[in-house]
């Protein structure tokens, strides 16, 4: 019965954004996403708990990869500039896979449900940041206030390279939105 | 049949928040709440969508409240000096109302959902925040960061605030939080 699918789970995935671009994520089935793929829903429900999953899998690999980051920065390293290292090596991951990601947001800005489930997400990222500085023996309420902080330079800089006309890659924004926080909090 | 009841919103309040820390959230009913109170069903849905609601039923003074001081502060202020005044008058109200807000807060924290709901309102709370910065003129990102960051502040102060053993005040929480956003983001 269960035979070997090659690609399998890269076949839903792509199968499902596909259809969640067209018709709307509310709109998409597990059934149409497995018939795109040509496999069936047992094989779906054998990678993916359900057809939000495929959106939100990527997440724990984000989070190892922004925590191995920010533990890997030079023990000289401020606070601040691990997490800066950590949410640029991000940003070029991203930029490599620019109309993957940008697909997904897409889907994302179209479902209310999606984007709590994405702010969820995102604060749990700027835990796993702070427990990663705690471990580089930053004390709190630093290890808190320099994650939330990255997390909202990610954010702000994520959006402006989505609505950026020139196509500036996503680092340039991290650097930019970066730079743009130290200043304000510096009070200017 | 819709007599007047004095102050049905309060009682109301008062007896889903007993009801809340007595035996938690998941387990009241809107009848069990109504009873508490001395008041029908109907007059509780005639306050509130569900008994979810009378916890967050607030936010919108809240945001308010914030967006009114953020717009207040003298044209002189810094875009983070505008939104320090108004989460440090929010600390002021919170503190005001320590009890209330402390058992609204142990009722949260033993509800996932109920976490996730509160991530939302600040997320939105940020964004008015933002936009009350924009109409002083602040550009973006500048007004995003600003209202992001100070939402950051809070949110570790009020975490600071309700472990605090040595019972210091929210606003003192306050502002130890945004001094130490601005040493992070300075590199130190």
């Amino acid at each position: 019965m269960s035979r070997w699918e090659p690609n399998a789970r890269g076949r839903l995935e792509q199968a499902a954004m596909e259809l969640y671009v067209e018709r709307g994520f509310d709109r998409t089935t597990v059934a149409e996403i497995a018939e795109r793929a040509g496999l069936t829903e047992r094989t779906f429900f054998r990678h993916f708990a359900d057809k939000r999953e495929v959106l939100f899998a990527g997440a724990s690999l984000l989070q190892e990869f922004l925590v191995n980051t920010v533990a890997g920065a030079p023990n000289s390293a401020a606070p601040i500039d691990a997490i800066a290292a950590a949410l640029e090596a991000v940003g070029v991951l991203f930029e490599e896979r620019r109309d993957g990601v940008r697909q997904r947001q897409s889907v994302i800005a179209a479902n209310a449900e999606l984007q709590e489930r994405e702010l969820i997400k995102l604060a749990l990222l700027a835990s796993a940041m702070a427990e990663a500085l705690r471990r580089r023996g930053v004390t709190d309420p630093a290890a808190s206030l320099a994650a939330e902080a990255g997390i909202a330079v990610f954010r702000i800089a994520f959006e402006r390279w989505i609505d950026d006309t020139d196509e500036r890659d996503l680092p340039h924004h991290i650097r930019e939105s970066l730079a743009e926080l130290k200043a304000v909090t510096a009070g200017r």
